[in-house]
């Protein structure tokens, strides 16, 4: 296998053609506190994947719109009967959500095409960029729709049938704003998937480091579970006859926090919902309603955890004689990436930044369903202070660049190869 | 003064005509669970209104509807010169409620003057039956509007102004509904006022104790409070860096719980209320605003328990460096009956059902804010497992019957008085 890059060695991507770039599209759906609005099928969404049609036909790529609304431009390779090297991420933003978060990984994959481009380089292989539909989950429930599709994770028909609070589905809202596209969303011949991504934790931000590495996806389990006891008055019912769902709670929201200490070095734990019935100053809390997310890069630490998490439940239950229940609702395995992407990721850190740290990323991305159907890797830009989701998110300029650099390395170097596909 | 009472030895009230008419009444807004849904200013408010009134005209009794919609129904007495007085309840229900909160009350008022006039007994004083507009509270705050205004506890004005969820005010829907009365709501010249009432405890039932001599209301706090951290993302973001707004909540939650078993003998502790936000499964809770409910029949209870209730949240809020607020939106000192009543209702008890018990109020009553004005004493039967506001709210006939016979001896004494005012 021939693993020396094509690429100039001095070949960068443009920082002012970048920017520019940035600030015009998030123009589309801009907040006034800085962040963005483009939550997906959104009319602001629809406009941002016009501007990038526009600027993907403009870079000369042929633009390709599947059943699922991903879109996809393609760059002809050296041998074009090769599997292409896909990159890319997504537009779609959370509700009032950053600048950063997807858009980077996108535009960075045009940048890429871009700079190729001026340098008149040719790759061996084809590449493709790629805008993957709904990957925050906001408005159309569950995230990373599109490329789960895409990787066979969903049914297309069950993709298409998901329903908005106001009972609209996905499908006919897609076809709506114009990118119900008509090539197969399906699983096909990759040579290999790179993302670039913001960090969206605190780790390359804490320690300095301009870009990370990423060598998998911690995996997770969400749970749903409530408690169940009397809605007495506040005032004449003596503590003895109390059954409050709500002391309940808050022993697994104690509990769930406890074992973060000690049920594994990376296990992060938390209560994020709780729904109280019937919510009023004066009455005990009948029913209680809330999740619990795990998380850890070691299976058997999220697999025990669910387990505690659930003998917590029972013991609140038991001490606080409420009825209860429980269930998992989903469970995602850690997602170690492909070695060859990760060294591929690690060598063009190392000749782009220098420095660089190994990172495991807490968030999922459409690189987990990726990962699934062709070898992949990720690279991560640092987030200021770990914050995303929100319209403060931000991330240094150089960083952005740097990160894009690094992706345009490793797309040199795996769109060179020329021996077999990697599994 | 002369303490001996008018009336027959024998006379009691009617279980079959009170049993009918219970039922008969409780057809208006009846559920299908059995309860009652008819909240103040309702349409069923409106037509259990007009069923009382026209039951009032139908003893002889002349009926008035002052500005608050409270409807007095007047008999007269042998001296109409002296105070009167006075007994009832409230007919408005929780949204879904139980169909014997305050309806037993009205209608054993009803009850006790059908039976003067059967018998033919003139009283003393003159009497006077009530029906308190809004005491349930569930659409428009605060609760015991109408009793409140006419102890002079609220301003008239104000209590117009309140408005629903919908921004209807209650002055206004009062007229819609045609009990917006001309007769001043205010203190007037009260003998006394005597209330028959479920318990909404468990203690009668417990005791099996069938009638309960009320000597006063617990006081209690109401407090506010909120802790804010960040909506980190519930992957990526280490434990050591979390600011949790529901970690902090659920120590505040624990803390009350825990204080209540040496805060005080009769201290009890609710957090009723808990809004999360964003209250998303994957987000670290940002903000929760909660309520915190510490009822005792000492102040001083009361009072530490605040303080103490307080310092847990600066505690929480440092543990888990996240900021905070506090703030108390009601104290209503404990309100100790008239001691002149309280003996009337127990010589009453004594007579009818020999065995009775001596009980302090957990809940508010109409009964806190008239002994503001004039001596005041409340009945109690019990609720079978303690439970009200809830459509599954159950008292044995015969003890409703028993509580009438009490509230009409007790009454007949009252209305015998012909000395001197009681304050």
């Amino acid at each position: 296998m021939d693993r020396r890059s094509p690429l100039p060695m001095d070949l960068t991507v443009s920082t002012e053609r970048f920017r520019e770039r940035f600030d015009r599209f998030n123009e589309i759906g801009a907040t006034e506190r800085g962040g963005v609005n483009r939550p997906s099928l959104s009319e602001a969404n629809r406009r941002a994947r016009d501007r990038l049609v526009e600027w993907f036909e403009d870079a000369g790529l042929a633009v390709t719109v599947d059943e699922m609304g991903n879109i996809f431009g393609r760059r002809e390779g050296h041998d074009d009967s090769l599997a292409p090297v896909l990159f890319g991420s997504h537009v779609d933003s959370q509700y009032n959500g950053g600048r950063y978060d997807g858009v980077i990984g996108v535009l960075g994959a045009l940048e890429v095409v871009e700079s190729l481009n001026d340098a008149g380089v040719e790759t061996e292989r084809p590449l493709e960029i790629v805008a993957w539909s709904n990957e925050e989950g906001v408005r159309f429930q569950p995230d990373m729709l599109g490329s789960g599709v895409f990787a066979g994770v969903f049914d297309l028909e069950e993709a298409y049938a998901v329903e908005d609070d106001d009972g609209e589905t996905f499908g006919e809202e897609l076809a709506r704003i114009g990118y119900r596209g008509d090539a197969p969303c399906e699983p096909r011949d990759l040579h290999c998937y790179l993302e670039l991504h913001v960090e969206q934790g605190p780790y390359l931000d804490e320690d300095d480091v301009g870009v990370g590495v990423v060598e998998g996806v911690y995996g997770f389990s969400w749970m749903k579970a409530a408690f169940e006891g009397s809605a007495d008055h506040a005032g004449p019912t003596p503590m003895d006859l109390r059954h409050d769902a709500l002391v309940a709670t808050s022993d697994v929201v104690q509990a769930v926090r406890r074992l973060t200490a000690t049920g594994g070095d990376d296990l992060v734990g938390t209560v994020g919902q709780v729904d109280v019935h019937p919510n009023s100053i004066n009455v005990i809390p009948e029913r209680v309603a809330f999740t619990v997310d795990v998380r850890s890069y070691d299976d058997a630490v999220v697999a025990a955890a669910v387990e505690q998490v659930e003998r917590e439940i029972e013991w609140a239950a038991e001490r606080e004689d409420v009825a209860w229940e429980f269930e998992e609702i989903m469970r995602i395995n850690a997602e170690p990436f492909d070695e060859t992407c990760i060294e591929a990721v690690e060598r063009a850190a190392e000749s782009v930044e220098g420095e660089y740290e190994r990172i495991v990323s807490g968030a999922g991305h459409d690189a987990n369903y990726l990962n699934r159907v062709c070898p992949t890797g990720m690279i991560f830009v640092p987030s200021v202070d770990g914050i995303s989701h929100v319209e403060e998110e931000f991330t240094e300029w150089e960083d952005v660049v740097a990160g894009a650099n690094v992706l345009l390395a490793a797309v040199g170097e795996m769109a060179a190869e020329t021996g077999g596909e990697q599994r």
